[in-house]
């Protein structure tokens, strides 16, 4: 098959960027990201945006004084695995020969919304009905943190432990909203949200930022070229939900197709960035992705193989609790971020010796994951 | 190149549809359009969606009832053009060997928003501005038409012509939502919007509305299988505009666009469902497309060359004046409109003998055309 190459990439500092409007905020990522490709405007045959609130042909808006103007633009949304659904639709085209060069961006503008306050559609009697009745994001994986504790016999510190190590790694990073470090006690001393997951143990919201890839078929004149080894996306579930709420099969399915794709498994992963919106979804998630047999995502996590300088580091850059997470900008940060560890270039918090990398964001479901979307994608050089 | 083939489509009626959720009406048009194609649902691999303003993954939701779980499903977005653009992404990964078949539909609710009035984002200063003047999508086609009749020497009942045609076109289509005819008196007498443009020449846009067609690499076992010739999608303008309000220059390269790919040219089409929401854009749009010459259009509309019975009619399902515009769903519409006609099975409305048939949608562009998607297709048995 055809091989895919990440040409360059770059991100805007995800924060509070009061007084910039979306598009100058994913301006500014498209720009560096190009640069650092190194990849003339001219070159670029298609644009994919990312985005899930930023409203109509959002992406013909930001390329317009780019020199961009008059390619194809596909605004394209999945929640929050809008920006590898980006990438991942990106794929087929080059694989089909309509392009050899393209953009990948996502970008989101939370603030300016009042902060993640996602808008309830009139769309769906059931959604609705849970949602007013308090199953909002939070309230599930609360619930799945209390199964959690009582069937794994763990303690609400193992989970405080994943704000812990993702802040950590958020301090190193220029990038992530929240660079102050934590403890324990702090995480669950801070404001109770949604029993067990305390303030510090959820995404911070109130957040903005843009995130952009160049993706090619040809191959780079660069040291270490990345490659993009599988991408896949899939969907809700493919039989009703059994009552194991602790077992993330959208996640679950979403990597074996990967790791499939790329003729790899969990073991060859040296650095992960994983969809990190609560606490519990990490520990969830690692077992999801093969990590850690099912029952033993605690043990991984205490026995630091996770943590920067472990075995298989997850989350270097902070994460989405430390790096916060603008909707449609998370998928792409995740990939610039394993571009820059697969390259040697990610400063303080470079993963030693990393060639092979995996990101994952799996969204949707405010009433249940039974319309989410997932997506899983293997990167190595 | 490989095949592609259109193995069924349906569209739900077009109109007011109180109390039904846009997920409902969405269902409605997918599942006969897999009744259409013999299809059965667990044979779909992929899923698109063209939404403009339903909100957060909203596919997912939608299938999420049908038996279509669990397959990825792709959210698409791209103003007046999102249907058309689902259709042309489809393409990519069945070119691509991704699928072998798949779902794309367009839906869109616009009585539950209050009717096509598009919320403005805060998203660039220049649209906001002009917006702010007056400068909506009417007032452009108005200038538009200003300026056509004064260097065409046309006279406004030129403009009116193009509705008297395509509402009576739309008298013949059950799926239409204004299903009388009218007249060139009726027209110029109705109430004035923007000048030259009367209510009647600009497309209805308290509507609801939702249209699926099922897309596949496999040849069905149909008498007259329509295949997708080419597909485009540009957006913006290659060079800055010059001063020619006249020049539909985007949906021009998008047409040129698609007949190289098809190895056509506009001599060869049959019949043509084109993006008339106002009546000045029909008559832009046939020399966009080629149909006429620059300077032409309107002897073209007083040959009766493109009324049911000419030579090559344009908008025989009555258009985006008489059937409504859901924006979401137009783009599909358009294309289920041309299979059943090449299929021979478009009732009253039937084109003769149509081999080859057209569909051309071009939106956003609020404040002008820099930031707008175009996307022309060419269907064929």
């Amino acid at each position: 098959m055809q091989d895919i190459y990440i040409h360059g990439g770059a991100m805007t500092p995800f924060g509070r960027h009061p007084g910039v409007l979306a598009p100058e905020l994913a301006q500014q990522a498209i720009l560096k990201a190009l640069a650092d490709a190194d990849v003339p405007a001219g070159r670029i045959q298609a644009v994919y945006c990312a985005n899930v609130l930023g409203g109509m042909i959002l992406g013909q808006l930001i390329v317009r004084d780019l020199g961009l103007k008059g390619i194809p633009v596909y605004n394209v949304e999945n929640a929050c695995a809008s920006g590898a659904t980006g990438v991942h639709l990106a794929r087929h085209a080059l694989l089909a020969g309509q392009y050899d060069t393209v953009l990948v961006f996502g970008i989101e503008q939370l603030t300016a919304l009042g902060g993640g306050t996602i808008p309830l559609q009139r769309n769906d009697h059931k959604t609705e009905l849970y949602a007013r009745s308090g199953m909002v994001l939070p309230a599930v994986y609360a619930m799945r943190g209390t199964r959690f504790l009582y069937e794994r016999d763990a303690r609400p510190a193992d989970l405080a432990e994943v704000a812990v190590k993702n802040r950590h790694h958020g301090s190193l990073n220029p990038y992530a909203q929240q660079r102050n470090t934590t403890t324990v006690e702090e995480v669950l001393a801070s404001r109770m949200i949604a029993d067990p997951l305390t303030l510090l143990q959820c995404c911070p919201s109130q957040v903005d930022g843009a995130a952009a890839l160049v993706l090619s078929t040809r191959r780079p004149a660069q040291a270490r070229p990345v490659k993009v080894l599988s991408s896949v996306v899939v969907s809700g579930m493919r039989e009703e939900a059994d009552d194991d709420i602790l077992d993330a099969e959208i996640t679950a399915r979403a990597a074996r197709q990967a790791y499939v794709q790329a003729g790899l498994g969990p073991q060859d992963v040296d650095v992960v960035e994983l969809h990190d919106a609560f606490t519990i979804a990490e520990l969830l998630y690692y077992e999801a992705l093969g990590l850690a047999p099912r029952g033993d995502a605690v043990a991984l996590l205490k026995s630091g193989a996770t943590r920067l300088g472990g075995r298989v580091p997850v989350n270097p850059s902070g994460g989405l609790l430390a790096k916060g997470h603008p909707l449609g900008a998370t998928g792409v940060a995740q990939m610039v971020e394993i571009l820059w560890q697969l390259q040697g270039r990610a400063g303080a918090r470079q993963v030693a010796e990393a060639r092979i990398g995996l990101t994952q964001c799996t969204g949707g479901g405010i009433a249940g994951v039974d319309h989410a979307a997932s997506s899983v994608h293997l990167l190595g050089v």
